[in-house]
């Protein structure tokens, strides 16, 4: 994965005044849309522009994939209106099973340019559909592949489809995040040449991803914070007696309450006087040194990245209104 | 993944000195063979019996990978020895790569029964193999498949390729067990009819696993440990003034070193006075309500799995003494 | 592919009036039900029973394998009618593109034994799915591991999907055969073990086989059969002024018609005295001692292969009324 | 597969003398190295050059596949001789696997650009590699992305790998060429855009494929070739007494003899007049209607087609004296 962008979802609390976050849901699909001001962009070494996320519960229940499609195929829309000649490019390694959403996503696009160039077909959206692989793989920048395409076939937009890495577990696998911003490597670190952004490509570009890989020290940062929730939900129910006739614990990971800050020290030492993203810097400089910072993906990766593709794959179609197959049904 | 074993390996502190312990390093491989007593046994919930295993550094290294199969052949012979016809047993899921350990060393194997049926083959030891795949795809209960096939086929020793769920984030792909006892799922659960073991099957058997898969949990509290040492290392280095030339931290998972009690209690307050086991029972507690105990594998697992595959079924055709095909070369 | 049969609808002009037959056409699926008459299945080396086809053109075309999937679940529950707990069984190599059928079938097959033991469901058949693999792999005869399952699992019906081998080329990859017999290796062998018959497991069977292979002679001795009809439309065309306008030969394999057997003579000498049968024997005898009576599969049969599963596994669910899935929608 | 071309070794009794043909035979493998000449080139509709043919026999006989990649290996360095910066490119579709044989080489090549850049291998050949899928796919025409490509590297030499159609059953998978032409689309079609050509490119190409498909009417009019041999040798035998006591035919495709002329009407009557070609010309005029010419592949072509790309993947690592692994051993 050489690619990768943060969900910027997940940094809400970043942004001053001038980005628009807009919350809805639909569905029990929670959509959040953020315009983000070029202030703030450059503050967190990320593009200007619009990003929107969906967030889910577990896409195996054919219930809530089908709602997935259904919104996620109307969102797309407004970021794809008014375009006729599209590149879809699948990034990604179709060999590594939580690297393999782009490629496995191209599986269910209808690619009808060559249909309506021989007349068999009378969609109005033309369709390209490309694969560039790892740098791994074939030697060559990915990104430099992406331009070569894009001015050749001069489509008026590249869709890029992409699996990320998440910064909280709560996401991994339950988000889908789309942009009018494209690709950046790592904050900061001024690689233009690996960039796959409108700026590059000299074209309008969306990018869909989906979080599928999380790093150990998010897990233990991430476990910490669920510790405080599970010891302030305790301490609640301890002075309630109605709670005591209950049995098993509920999932209190949706009550908004922690521990205050002499608890945490108490529980947690010095480390209590963290917070969040602290504490994962932290874990960072405790696991980087030893290569354990792995980045894990959960163990059923292959049956989730299938559904995912066949999730995006079928709205993207949709959005097109190409002559549409739902691959879920 | 259905049926799982722990590494006897992890279990090493709560043997009594009837359980025998051998330790050996060949080629920077760790070995440890355990020979359970009964009467630890029955306090781990396992069998008693033998039980080995072989650490090693990263298997992607082709030098690494071989070694290991050079080791694991000898080994193998000496759980494998005056057995002339073998059943061998992939067990889990070929669709889900953390778990395809089994289904894909199947691949690798040398199956000659009919070869040798038929005059074709003179090897003496003659091989058969299979694949049960996972009870969630066939309904039927994969212990009662194995059993079946063992009535019928009557092999004096049934080999088991199995992926397991590692304790340790240390020992993730970075393991082989050997055991002469099989497979029993969860300790204490009592549940003989999925034990795959000789009293269940009537006949000699063998397991080899490799653990491929672990819990948040575990990362949480093996992360702890590690930054116990981290501190531990740093405090050290401050008091040698040579150490403040030096740039970058070294590999200190290697220095056999900790802070003290108050150290850790200053750190991580009330969680610094538990140990790793309590710490991971902690955190399965804080993490089990709000099925945030992912199991989980590294991104990299589908180039692992396979080297493993390729490892383990390339020493079990040489222990054999296999018309031999070694397929990492 | 150790097992196979023949398709009893080939082999029409070879039954006694004993045997009933039935030919109907639904959505341009020509339907043929043979009763076959247990003197006429002793000559012709099968067993007595019932056997249907389904003839239709390219499934490929998203039409045609829907209506194929409609007809194939009603007729399919004239064969499974009452029977409520049923083992179904997908024979075949999955690493063998055209033999993979029986295997990527089970893919799309609900099993629902567990949920339905566990309470999860409620769908009033049993469903239970078996991949035995093939004995090149395994070692173990494929026969006996569907003996072994059956007498242990004690279902009251084993459906058995396979691919087969057609003796023509028009019914290659465009036919599916249902019967109640089982499967037989080739006529006249009598090897009694090898069988997949009611006899053989005691329990009431039904095989589902579409043939995806066909061999040089068979391609052969049809295209000397075409060649006839091409002159025989040829010759009657000359005699038609009006023909000359057209252009472009229409697809003359639907016309009833042939040369005499004067013609057939001066075209192809001693050759044309030959029907079919003859003509294919003798090339078997040509091909044959120099290894190249190729056994072929058209260069499409990876996609084709791939909707067939999908069309079959559909079939069956609907025919059982399990809480079902289309998976070509 | 878009992109074809013949085999010239099939070509040979169309050539003048301005062309050279080498024939020699090393280890059982027979290769013919043919320099065609310019007016020969025109006449056959391919490009003047250098076309080499390697000839062997099952090479799922692993003695066999070895001493291909011997000689491949060393014939290939005529080849590429002087080349220091390689584009590899796997023509055709990774999902079908009579054409996946471009795909699956890449997957057996060592790719060493990257390496190379960051100073981590010193080959002194730089490797890049590409599978540029099909247009079906992609949309986009194969070999404009193969320029764009080329334009950016700046290779100095493309070396293509694809799978072929054969007008021979016997090449059939029995047969690699070479050519530093380039791919041709069919003869005569004038199509340039789809040409892969050092023209086209602008820079040195080789091309190495395998015939890994046959169509219908190549089988007849081979057959019938066959048949006329088998009369011939069964001719023969009669009148030699000492044949009487053998039993079975030998393999009597070696011998050099055949049926005379009358003896060929009397036989196959009309068709007895027509050679080889004039044969397949009228079985191509009677199925294209019908759309019933075939393309076909043997059934075992999974199995054949990944040794094929492990022979020539491993040929080509070794011919650029690359770090090399032979995954054949």
């Amino acid at each position: 994965m050489n690619l990768r962008t943060d969900l910027a979802v997940e940094l809400l609390d970043q942004f001053s005044k001038k980005t628009k976050v807009k919350e809805e849901v639909i569905d029990s699909v929670k959509i959040t849309s953020v315009l983000i001001a070029k202030e703030d962009a450059v503050k967190i070494g990320k593009a200007d522009g619009h990003y929107m996320t969906l967030e889910f519960g577990d896409i195996r229940d054919n219930n809530i994939s089908k709602k997935v499609i259904d919104i996620l195929k109307d969102k797309l829309k407004l970021f794809v209106k008014n375009k006729n000649k599209i590149l879809i490019v699948g990034l990604g390694n179709d060999k590594s099973t939580p690297d393999a959403l782009g490629p496995l996503t191209l599986k269910y696009i209808l690619v009808n340019a060559p249909l309506i160039d021989m007349g068999y077909s009378n969609d109005s959206v033309k369709t390209y559909a490309f694969e560039p692989s790892v740098m791994g793989k074939t030697g060559i920048e990915t990104s430099d592949i992406i331009k070569l395409l894009t001015s050749h076939i001069k489509p008026d937009l590249v869709l890029i489809v992409d699996a990320l890495a998440s910064s909280s577990i709560e996401r991994l696998n339950h988000t889908i995040q789309i942009n009018n911003v494209g690709i950046m490597p790592g904050s900061g670190v001024g690689n233009k040449r690996k960039e796959i952004t409108k700026n590059n490509l000299g074209v309008d570009i969306v990018a869909l991803g989906v979080p599928t890989v999380v790093d150990s020290a998010t897990i233990v940062s991430d476990t910490i914070d669920y510790m405080y929730k599970y010891f302030a939900y305790n301490k609640k129910e301890l002075d309630n007696p109605a709670s005591k006739l209950k049995t098993g614990l509920p999932n209190y990971k949706n009550y908004d309450i922690t521990i205050n800050e002499d608890e945490k020290k108490a529980l947690m030492g010095m480390l209590g006087t963290l917070d969040n993203e602290e504490l994962k810097s932290l874990m960072i400089e405790v696991l980087n040194p030893i290569d354990s910072n792995l980045m894990v993906t959960p163990k059923e990766i292959d049956e989730i990245v299938l559904i995912l593709a066949k999730i995006i794959g079928t709205s993207i179609n949709l959005a097109f209104e190409l002559n549409v197959t739902n691959y879920l049904d």
